[in-house]
């Protein structure tokens, strides 16, 4: 193997910073909803990018994207490099978008250095990562492996009824190739940590081993709207003061399983939402997190418990749903070797990592060998505008990824 | 005076059950909010009706609509019945429609009977009485009675940030008539009570003494955006979870000066309000009433102290503003004794009450002696798309709004 192989940091960050102008907020983040005008405009922009890299796009039929540079045996299944373009509403710059820019960085080197590997190298982009516009999250990565069937995939809609195959079809990107069913090499993910770990550590890369487990859940609390001048505390059945409480006790289940279990309400829609009026009805969302699936069943049975007792005190109607479990996952060993390998010969400082945040990577870990590179986010913050990197960090998480891509499509020469 | 007056029960109903078909929901209830499409609609059939019963219509410069019947003596100053014809965002059918199709059917009773009062009789609707699209409450019945000036009123907007102004141009009732500042001869508003009172004691008719102090407030409690997989719990700063203890604090409150007092969070807005993001900012409001202004200080002061220590425990940083403030009313004992005599010739069984929720009415006691009657609304409910009454309920309220104001009307004759 070419030991000399480098990226270009400064095409790298160069890219990172043309992509964020679609959907730049005055914050200096990033709003490019899954599917919305700004995803398209985004999505255009990386083709673009990729055919002038000399590779070849084709688009399935959630509007997941490859880009294929081809290998000296293209028989040979294709190692895979990517992440997501979709943000959340109010996002940063980096998350997801780092993944899919430092894989087209590694086929830009490849081509600079006229370099061809054995199998081919696809860059992909997975539709509708963040979950925010449609849940769940992961969506297309999902269909792609198996998890979720087709009709599923296309029929999820946003809060205003929107379905994934129709917006797909108003922005061009229903594509013509079945989603998933084919076999790959590899899949490698190279992602910003979106947590403090790195960062307080100071160390460059992080070689992530598993990811947590993630159950989320969709609850709507009725109660009765009613006059908030006329009606007596004690004739009230107030939806939103029920929700208030155990919004309160999600966060104790959190706590209790500290530092590594995570507990949140992330969503809330009251109704009618209006000053003078007792909230009748409110909608929320529980994101609950853990390594171990036998603590995610404990943190389930907290929750409900919980809950149930709060609805039954407050004559509350509760409709609680849980609407995703994604299993804790373990990385495949000798792609976790690839990317320590590649870390240890470019001497960054280094840890292995479980992964707080569902990624693709996840999903693809059930078809094809996968693993992920972690890079250190400034304070450890995410899904926030003010998300921000070092341009050193990103070159060495892009270098990384090269390696290891090169070491697995060499892997049968 | 002639004791056999009494008003049309049936041509009531019908007036009250056709105008609720400009924005009738599907389960029953109306959602007319101040100044959209629908309320242009609803005022047009209003001002049409008001002709067809021989009355001039003028409209002021907040969109207040005046419906005048000439008296024997037109130098004397109007005796005005009304309310409001704008709803809660889900709201019922008779909140504030009732007291204008009331003061309607008044004066179609009057042409009927071909009866000239001394003074002349008016039909008043008040714009945006609820508050729920543009705050505050009874912003239209406050600038004419000179509690705020044209240019706030005007420029009140809306949570998209449109004007009171531009939508009145846009409807066609920017009127031409200066808003107040013209002499009346007694104001009488008729509602339903909003509260259960009359209806868990069987009473048809409230006399209304008094009303509630109200005090609004807005809050904005900033933490910070986060990662709910990858941000461990003792690092978060969750603007929810500090909000929701702060609505619970604000429900004590209101239960700690039960029954008389109450306190409610009624309308809150989480950004980004995304299933995986632990909420950075939630904006929401405070409603706080009591017939006592002391007891009211009372609350604002336990209320400031609470929110003040959730926010410092939390490290999450709070902005709380008090918007309004509406002193509890008393009545004139004029317009109050008018109302009675009415119910006690006619024998409706009554008693005297406060009112929990604002009306038009408060502010039109600033500038013209004022009272109002009350009829029940089934199990109190109001501002609830289920509130209701029975058709007799609604004649009996009518036929004594009738008397007060042809006893006020003749006064000086």
């Amino acid at each position: 193997m070419q030991t000399n192989l480098s990226i270009n940091e400064t095409r790298l960050w160069d890219s990172l910073m043309d992509i964020a102008q679609f959907g730049l907020t005055p914050k200096g983040g990033c709003r490019r909803l899954a599917l919305s005008d700004t995803d398209k405009a985004g999505r255009d922009q990386f083709v673009k990018w990729c055919e002038e890299a000399g590779c070849t796009v084709s688009v399935d039929a959630m509007g997941n994207i490859f880009a294929r540079r081809p290998g000296k045996n293209n028989d040979l299944p294709p190692i895979v490099l990517g992440s997501h373009l979709d943000t959340q509403p109010s996002g940063g710059k980096f998350d997801g978008v780092f993944g899919v820019m430092a894989a087209l960085e590694v086929v830009r080197t490849l081509k600079d250095l006229n370099y061809t590997t054995e199998a081919p190298i696809e860059v992909a982009v997975w539709t509708n990562e963040e979950g925010s516009r449609f849940a769940p999250a992961m969506i297309s990565s999902g269909v792609f492996a198996g998890v979720f069937d087709l009709e599923y995939g296309l029929s999820r809609a946003d809060l205003d009824g929107i379905k994934i195959g129709d917006e797909l079809k108003r922005i061009g990107y229903a594509g013509s190739e079945p989603c998933g069913g084919r076999k790959l090499g590899a899949y490698f993910e190279a992602h910003i940590e979106q947590g403090p770990i790195l960062d307080l550590e100071e160390k460059t890369v992080g070689v992530v081993t598993d990811v947590q487990g993630m159950r989320w859940y969709e609850a709507t609390v009725k109660g009765q709207d009613a006059h908030t001048g006329a009606t007596p505390m004690y004739m009230r059945k107030d939806a939103l003061a029920g929700v208030a409480e155990m919004v309160l006790e999600i966060e104790k289940i959190g706590k209790k399983y500290h530092p590594i279990g995570v507990g949140s309400v992330g969503l809330i829609q009251v109704k009618p939402n209006s000053r003078n009026v007792v909230p009748g009805e409110v909608f929320f969302t529980i994101d609950f997190r853990h390594p171990d699936a036998k603590v995610m069943d404990e943190m389930d049975a907290d929750m409900r418990a919980a809950v149930a007792k709060i609805a039954e005190a407050r004559k509350l109607d509760l409709d609680l749903k849980e609407i995703w479990y994604s299993a804790p996952v373990h990385f495949d060993e000798s792609c976790v070797a690839a990317v320590r390998k590649g870390v240890e010969e470019l001497g960054y400082s280094h840890r292995d990592m479980v992964s707080g945040a569902g990624h693709d990577a996840c999903y693809l870990a059930r078809v094809t060998p996968t693993s992920m590179i972690f890079i250190p986010c400034v304070g450890g913050l995410s899904h926030n505008e003010e998300e921000d990197i070092q341009p050193a960090w990103a070159a060495a998480g892009c270098n990384v990824l090269l390696r290891a891509a090169v070491e697995k499509a060499n892997a049968h020469s």
